[in-house]
């Protein structure tokens, strides 16, 4: 293992969405018991990305923190609210995008979907390949989600501040709640990725499997709506709750108010998530769909 | 059947929290599709309580609505924020509350919590017990609860306004989402109460069981707390989800973000429901508890 390699800084985000509990008390007890973040080869620092939304009880206060980290958008001085600000200011701390101080950022989020532990990359290089390995094999009920569909550069989430950064996304959990499996799950999860990092900066990874299973984002589906934008149905009941299950051309997928139910007519396999998310209702979003991919970890 | 024992006027109330989805949702599709609601032995309206919290993806703009119902409280012109004047005007519409135009409510809510179709009756005359016995017959997932406990015109809910006014709370369902599931439940509780209430007056009510269980509200308990008022712990894994199950003195029922556990101390079986509702965290409320009861419908 060379010294370039080694991932010397690393950053835990919490309540980067103020109504997304679970990061936010995880932030607050490692702050009374600090080692359990702590790991020998790294220094690990800590950020309450969104204060002020967490304060109101709300996602944000004027717009998604974590869609403000687009590198054109950190570097234009005109977009100047409170997330655009915080988003400014935490690229200040953990950053530049693009040549940041932080070698390495995990940032804690919820979902209302039923997804359970849910790690998200944003590239499959080797590094990252092997971290998804790593997890599910120290967590077996873990799901690896791919969003490596762009380069890095380009996302817009916080995470991106750093070149290797993950989001770990953890459901079903209502906004402005705190559940304890959720939190366990999110604790835990935390832990497996900073002994990751801890064992690959001391060229120490254990064994392997040669490949695992992962879901890639492939696309996004809206609910249906009028010729007005209203929204008139919502998620099928046999697609709610569904995370991870296969979704196949001709199977039900939402139902209309009016009770007529609509198919998909998808021409893949396919695996929804994030399913009636909450936040996403904004833009009448009703789920991500990922393609099934076999990740090779050498 | 006596015509004052008639209900001629019922209302159905939808929206008296902004991000309770589901009787919103109903609501509109009823618009559509009246005759659903409609039957041959009464009047029914439709009020939407709380537009603007709707409109702002909120539980309230200002305060909780559906507490703002006590009869000094209408009648004290000097609580004039939008939910206290919304509810003056809702009083109005459909009152006033001690002398009301409307014979009926039904009150549609949301909880968080996992209570399935629960139907909260507010007072147990031979009316609310038979409605009770009715829904639980033809809906034998429905859980009755009861809180009886003060007199109805001591309530400060919406559905105190006429003097047989009922909740129907239906959960899970996390704040601002649909679920089919819940719309489902909702409309069907509904339409068994709007059944019943036109076999009760058409003097033709089936044969209903001799009694039937319940849930009768017991006390309120509160988020472990340090003295400073800041949460210490959350609901125990053991008790999340686990809405009418019974505890029992000596059952974990808190773990402290430190990690330990807090066992509940009661001296009697409780059954714990609204388990972790999102909107209770304003006031650190963990959970309510009932007591089990058997309902003489006679």
């Amino acid at each position: 293992m060379t010294g370039t390699n080694k991932l010397n800084k690393v950053a835990i985000v919490g309540g980067t969405h103020g109504n997304e509990f679970s990061g936010i008390y995880l932030l607050r007890k490692w702050r009374d018991t600090p080692q359990v973040i702590e790991r020998e080869s790294f220094s690990v620092e800590t950020v309450f990305a969104n204060p002020k939304a967490f304060e109101e009880n709300k996602r944000y206060l004027d717009c998604d923190m974590n869609r403000q980290f687009a590198t054109d958008d950190l570097n234009n001085l005109d977009l100047a609210n409170y997330e655009q600000s915080r988003a400014k200011a935490i690229n200040a701390q953990l950053g530049p995008k693009g040549a940041a101080k932080t070698d390495f950022i995990i940032d804690l989020h919820n979902t209302t979907s039923n997804m359970g532990p849910s790690l998200i990359l944003l590239q499959t290089d080797a590094f990252n390949r092997q971290l998804g390995a790593y997890v599910t094999v120290k967590m077996p009920s873990a799901v690896v989600v791919l969003e490596d569909h762009i380069p890095v550069h380009e996302h817009s989430f916080l995470s991106s501040i750093s070149e290797k950064g993950v989001i770990v996304e953890i459901g079903p959990q209502p906004q402005s709640v705190i559940r304890q499996d959720v939190l366990d799950w999110m604790e835990e999860m935390t832990g497996h990725i900073l002994d990751f990092v801890d064992l690959h900066n001391r060229d120490a990874l254990p064994e392997l499997p040669a490949s695992y299973e992962a879901y890639k984002y492939h696309e996004t589906l809206k609910l249906p709506e009028n010729e007005n934008g209203e929204r008139m149905g919502m998620v099928h009941h046999s697609v709610q709750d569904a995370d991870f299950k296969v979704l196949r051309h001709g199977d039900p997928i939402f139902t209309l108010f009016n009770g007529q139910e609509i198919c998909w007519e998808g021409d893949y396999e396919a695996y929804p998530h994030f399913i009636n998310e909450a936040a996403y209702y904004d833009n009448n979003l009703a789920m991500s769909l990922a393609k099934r991919v076999i990740v090779g970890v050498k």
